[in-house]
Parts: structure tokens; sequence; C-alpha cells
């Protein structure tokens, strides 16, 4: 059976060699799998331009929001505040979290087709001094806005917080230093531009903030100091581990370093997305971001002003085909969004934008249609 | 490559189908992955024995400890008060997760070599009316003693308080029905006695109980009503699922029926114990716990007394020749671990057993060893 392609923000396709690095059961405290393990972390920090420059890699089960939830559980103290600069769902969610977890937290909301503003940014810092704790998404992923995390991180710094950016969508993808940016924990996933399956995520944290972080806690499971002292005493996790999700990690990184790092992986998922959006604006689909705001990882579009557009239908048509989009979730836009990362290539867009075309004409809608003024 | 055997409470050895099942890349909101997700919540409440009678599966990334502190941190009132009921590690983690989360909890410790008595639970909650809620584990796997969960289920019933059962290395291998144990959340996880691989966990509960949760959870991602919720509403969980996993697991509950469903699989489990105990008594090991005690899961085995016994190189010989068991974690005996349980046979014990021999042999051990008086 030949599986359906994922155009979508994760999981994403992955090559056949990633999932046949799965075929194998390692006991989770074995000397191979041990081995295995601090390989990733090593590597992860050589990704983030980090390694040997005071920066840990730590791997945490579950999905990303579970690494995220950890890093603000576990790294703001008791009496610590958060400000979560938002311009779309992912940074929304960050802020849920500290309100679940009682966090005192404060918001610098941005409109969505906008980047967040460093400045802006800098002076809620100045204004509140009770703020400990910047949080910042990279990639926005219900836009696929790209953020200025190095410009946010240098106000973050010059204002003496502690600073965390999710970068899941982006990690792998868009070259970054995180020393340079200034980032205290950067949190990503298995499933994302590293090209691995789901099932846990990963922080790198710079070493002296964590080690300040004793007692703060606020869960077991997701206690990230306390994970970071058991791969560092034994080379384990303290609670199971989704072993085959991180032999496929392992493959996933080689097969990144063979395509020529995170450079080269950029470049591809970049031709990838040039090669959406010339397909699309040939039909007379339109971008919700300005194309300079707009990162090359997952692209929304707005629905076609035509009345005969229907999305459940559009995404059916292609599912069928073997193509798997993804629905919006801009608030204020109908948007659905096409991703251009994973193990996807121009020849995978060519055949979704050709499949695009059919579903329109399904529709009846004459292409190219007429952008609404 | 030819993989460990792993005699270990998990991860565990899985058919080769349940890791092929692996070789496919599905999206987490693809009508595929989300039938898969319905059968498997369905499949696991016919498991539990309580298909149709008002219970629901709930799937929950991480691993199993992960789940445990989801029931814990949603499902315990903000002024509730649990007690745990401990007679191994496993049980005292359950009270670590309730101080880390700050719940107001008391222990019932029993001794290690014994079964825990229901009696002293039912007298703790008579003299304890703060407590709402006991936890208990089914098959503790620091020892392998099967606790009574049905009777301390009796007394949790009629003391009117919620009851937590941890069966994390006994469910689908030793017959229990939820209903008639009183059991209000049962957890198991994805890597034990179903025979898939590590990356979620999962919640039989009683809905009744789950419904009078709302705003309890102390965590966003952990949250177990909120996960429900999710699941029921379209099928998809809240935060990326592990599909890699979950299609593993779905094989693996078809051949646990094609085994012939609980019965069969403990009665593979029961021979490949009886096969390691004779064999192991045979060369002068002795059991940490009475037989009439001991489960059929894992079995704690003293140290010998022989001062040229060094399990470290005990360990190593084996794993060399492609077997894995694990250390002890009794508090006051120094023992190691055997595991029966995963994809193994009594054929593979037997093959076990000739390598402990060639093991001792290198040691310079004769064999039968005479036990310590």
């Amino acid at each position: 059976m030949k599986d359906k392609l994922l155009f979508t923000p994760g999981p994403l396709s992955t090559s056949a060699s990633v999932k046949e690095a799965m075929l194998r059961d390692l006991g989770s405290r074995d000397f191979e799998f041990i081995a295995t393990v601090g390989d990733i972390r090593r590597k992860l920090l050589e990704i983030g331009g980090v390694a040997g420059r005071g920066y840990e890699a730590i791997l945490m089960q579950g999905s990303g929001t579970f690494a995220i939830e950890s890093v603000i559980g576990s790294t703001i103290a008791p009496r610590g505040k958060l400000l979560v600069a938002a311009n779309g769902a992912y940074g929304r969610r960050i802020a849920e979290i500290a309100s679940v977890l009682k966090i005192d937290r404060a918001l610098v909301d941005c409109p969505e087709y906008r980047p967040l503003d460093p400045e802006a940014i800098a002076a809620a810092l100045r204004q509140d001094p009770a703020i400990t704790c910047v949080a910042a998404v990279h990639c926005e992923t219900s836009t696929g806005i790209f953020n200025p995390i190095r410009a946010i991180g240098a106000a973050v710094h010059s204002g003496k917080r502690s600073y965390l950016v999710d970068a899941m969508s982006s990690f792998g993808a868009v070259p970054l230093n995180v020393e340079e940016c200034k980032i205290d924990y950067l949190v990503s996933s298995a499933n994302k531009c590293i090209e691995g399956v789901p099932g846990f995520a990963f922080v790198i944290a710079r070493r002296a903030a964590l080690l300040e972080t004793e007692g703060f806690a606020r869960s077991l499971s997701l206690d990230l100091l306390a994970q970071w002292r058991g791969l560092e005493a034994n080379g384990q996790f303290r609670f199971t581990p989704p072993t085959h999700a991180i032999l496929a990690f392992r493959r996933a990184l080689q097969e990144l370093d063979e395509e020529g790092g995170v450079a080269a992986r950029a470049a591809r998922y970049q031709a990838n997305y040039r090669t959406l959006v010339a397909g699309m604006r040939a039909m007379g689909f339109v971008e919700y971001l300005a194309p300079e705001d707009q990162g090359w990882i997952i692209t929304s579009f707005r629905y076609p002003a035509d009345p005969k557009f229907d999305f459940a239908q559009l995404y059916a048509f292609l599912n069928e085909r073997g193509y798997v989009i993804y629905p919006g979730i801009v608030s204020e836009a109908q948007c659905f969004r096409i991703g251009s990362v994973g193990r996807i290539f121009p020849d995978s867009i060519r055949a979704l934008l050709a499949a695009i075309r059919d579903a329109m004409t399904a529709m009846e809608i004459a292409l190219p249609m007429v952008p609404a003024s």
C-alpha cells in the first residue's frame, strides 16, 4: 500500500529508511540504546550551533506541547511571570499552559498577519518588572509566519529575562544559532523538520539557566531538570522512552547530514515552497500573509471567493488521490494550509498542484480565479 | 541484525509484524488514523470487560507514568486527598506524583514481600474522611507481586472513594473486569502485555466519575477530561499523537485476539514463568517472593550468597549473547529481575537459562548452589 503524502505541519512524510529503523526492539537500559540517546543529544546541540558552548539537549516523551509545558512548568520560579508574545494559535497555547499551571502571565497580542514586534516586547518588559520569562514562537504554524526571534532575543537579554522559543516547526529547516539568539530554552519535536516520527520532543537548554531551576517543577513526568539529571547520571530516561521513535530519529539525523545539513534542507523546502506558491497563484489562490513575512514551512491560503468552493470537498478529493492537506486555524479569515516540509520534493508539490486543479474543475470553478477586489 | 530478547518489564520484545505495522506515515487527522484510534479505544474496553458499561478508553502520549500523573492531576479535586497503598517502587512513585502536584496524600506502606492488605486500606479510609481517592498497583513490577485489587476495590467502593489501579504490567496478561473490581481509573501502557511499542499509555475511566472532574486538571498536556473530550469530539488527539506506535498497537491487539485473547496470553506467560522458575531453582537461585504471592509477569531473584557472583558480569555476559535481563529495585534485598512477558516463549526462556548456566560457570560458581540458610 502506498502512503498518502502529507502536506501538513506534522506528523510528516518520512523516508522509508527512517521507518525501517524502527524494525528493532531495543531495551531502554541497554548499552546500544544509551549510546543512541547520547549521540542524538550531541547532534541536536550541533544543529543548534551550541556544541561545547554550555547547552544541554534533553529529550522528553510526548508531543511538542508536552515539552513546551515541561519548560514552562519546570523553569519558571514559583512567583515568576511569563510574557507570551503571540501572533497565532501556538503562541496562545503557550499562554494557556501558563494559565492551567496557575503561573502569572501577560500577553503581547499581535495580529496574526504581522510578525512579532521586538520593540513592543521590550516596552512590556520595561513596564512590568515582575516578568521573569518571555516566550515566542519561531515559525507560527497557524499561518506559517517567521517571527524575528533573534531581535526578540536581544530585547529579552538586555531586559535580563529568560527566553523560551518554540521552534517546533522550524528547527532543522531554518539556520539558527541558539546562543546568538540568546535563547535559554528552545523546544522542537521529533516529527517535524528533522523528519523523524512522533513520540518525543526535545529541549535545548542553557545549562546555567537550567541549574537555577531546582525545586521549580510542577510535575513529575514533565520535570525538565530531573529529566536532564537522569540522562546525565546514566544516559537513561527516568520513565520508559519511545525506543522505536528514537531509533527512527537517529536515522533521520543521519539523513539530514547526508542531505547536506540544515542549509541544504532549507533549500529543498524553499524550492517546495516556491513551487507551491507559484502554482497556487497561477490558479488564482491568494496567500494569507504578505510574501516578505511568509516562511517556507507551511503556507495559509485564503478560501476563494467563489461560492462553489468547498474546503471539505477539496480535502476529500485530494485525500482520495493520496494527498493530505490541512485545515486553517487563523481566527479572522477562512484559510486552509499546505505544508512544504517532510520527505517531499518539488515533484510532490507539482503532483499536488495538478490534483488541486482537478478538484477545482470538479467543483466547477473556472481557473484562473479572479481574486476578490 | 538479530535483536536481543528482552526479559524486562518493558519495552518488551514484539513481533516482527507489530513493528512492520509502523512502516507507514499516517496523517494524525486523516480518516484512517481516526478510525484506528476509535477501534483501539473500543477494543481496550472489551479487554477490560466493560464495553457498553459506561466506561471510556482514553489514550495519552508518553510513558505509563505520564498517564498515571494524568489521572492523579486531573481527577482529584483541589482539596482532595489520595491514599496510596504501596508495596514497591511503583506504588511509591504514585505517592511521589501526588507530592510534586501538591496534592495531599497518605500512604499505607506495606512490606515489599507481602501483598497489599485490603483491611488495612479499609481501616485507613475509616480513620481519615479527607481521603477522596485510593491508588494501588496491580502487579508491582519491582517484585512481580500480584496485589488483591478486587478485594481492595470492594473496600474502596464501600468507603465511597474513587479508585485508581496501576495495571501497567498486568493489563492484557491477567484476566480482569474493571467494573467488578470497582475501578474508576485503570492505567496501562502500549508497550506492556498487549505487546505494542512504547509511545503512549491509556486510561480506562468510568464515565460518570470522569464527568465530575471538570476544572480539576493541573496540566494542559496531561488533562484527562480534555483529552477524552477531544477524542469524542472528532476522534483526534488534542496534540500530535505517536501515529506509528498507534499503528503498531492496532496490530498488537489483532495478534492478541489471534492468540486467543487474555486467557491464552496469560497461559503462555504462565508457561514462561514456570519454565523460568524451575530452571532457576535447579541452579540454586531463590525467588524474593513466596510462590503464592508471585505473579507470572516478572520475577525477582535474590543474589546468590557466593561472593564470586557479580550481577554486572552476569548482565554483560547475557547481553553479549543476546539476552537482556533487569536489575533489581527491591529496597531491602539485593535482587535482579527476569520478565516472562512480551513476544517470548518457553523456548526463549530455556535459551536464557542455558546462558545463565554458562555465565555462572564463567564466574566459577559451582551449580547447583546451596541456598544460604
